[in-house]
């Protein structure tokens, strides 16, 4: 199983619903969360091990002026140089929320700028280091998600976090299909959901060979 | 007079060469420097008090992983939200230093990100505030500098520092001649300089004038 850390931050995650959301997301198994808020400086003997047990580490914050936190910068300027062989090759992904609209950091928008300028240094960061760069997370305006909203996106949450690369449509059905049986092994009324989705796949496989026999007679 | 005000970052100040050139270099009539590292903690109200009394902001720092010490970021997240009515229209520039060779910042450099990007989060935080963006100064690997090297980095940053906006290079000419003047002052056997300056400046307006009845002749 993938080992997962995540790094958060929030300079008022006591207040904060969106990061509260964040963290019980967060707690499913391989998941280990460490919020460096509660710290006030950190050891970089401890920071380091933390990186030395992951496969995967995600950075969850909110855009604090087109970038990452000072406290999250703190972490970073403390430990990322010393990280290298601990990091090199591994996977990265960013989860970040904002109270802004999404649609507003894009050309025209009222932020102009988008989340991919915003994050530029933290992808050379990464790249710096041969991560392999997971998709991008975006919650934005929590407080305006309807539940059906909500749910999608710890769906989304947690496949960054323990979804193995790449996230294909196999992948996602697979994840799926796992998270149900364990679920099932405490609610076994949800059993044909099981079934349904296995039918699912099946039918899809089937399809998808067929357009294939289709494409190589043409 | 331009009133600026400088402020700088540099997580180990005490022992950078360049920090301190940088500081040596902004020791001129017109410019507060406000050393950031020297405060545990920032008062708001002090903060916004230089911020109300300048004409010129200029942003100093040493790039850590693509981005402001987490110290200046750490300014940024306290003051930059309050300090909108007190900087909207004004004038902001960036003096930026790096341990790396400034060619490495581009297309097939050892860094590949340049400047532009690094600095794209700092630049969308000015143009929010409306605010008239100087011209980038990098100071990269100060300690490979010769002395012809520096004594024309501390005028690009002394230019950055009080020469009225645009840098054009009438303004550059204005602005030495306006510093020999004063240098005279102290040093009365520089006043032939003067004269060599002015005698230069009068030959490039002729010769400028020259070439537009030329055009217009054409």
């Amino acid at each position: 199983m993938t080992k997962t850390l995540v790094i958060a931050s929030h300079p008022n995650y006591q207040h904060s619903l969106s990061q509260r959301f964040f963290a019980e997301s967060a707690k499913i198994p391989g998941v280990t969360l460490h919020f460096l808020d509660q710290l006030d400086q950190f050891i970089l003997e401890d920071e380091l091990a933390l990186l030395a047990d992951c496969d995967r580490l995600i950075l969850q914050f909110p855009l604090y002026w087109y970038s990452v936190p000072a406290k999250m910068k703190a972490w970073i300027d403390t430990i990322w140089t010393e990280a290298k062989p601990l990091l090199t090759g591994k996977e990265i992904g960013f989860a970040i929320s904002t109270g802004v609209a999404a649609k507003e950091f894009q050309l025209g928008g009222n932020e102009q700028i988008s989340f991919n300028e915003i994050l530029r240094p933290q992808l050379r960061m990464a790249q710096k280091y041969h991560m392999t760069v997971l998709p991008l997370i975006v919650l934005d305006q929590f407080m305006y998600k309807t539940e059906t909203q909500k749910r999608r996106f710890v769906v989304d949450y947690q496949q960054l976090l323990t979804m193995p690369y790449p996230f294909s449509f196999d992948q996602k059905q697979q994840w799926f299909a796992d998270r149900l049986n364990s679920l099932i092994e405490v609610k076994p009324q949800l059993a044909p959901l099981l079934t349904q989705l296995e039918e699912n796949r099946e039918l899809i496989q089937d399809l998808d060979e067929a357009l294939h026999s289709l494409e190589e007679s043409l």
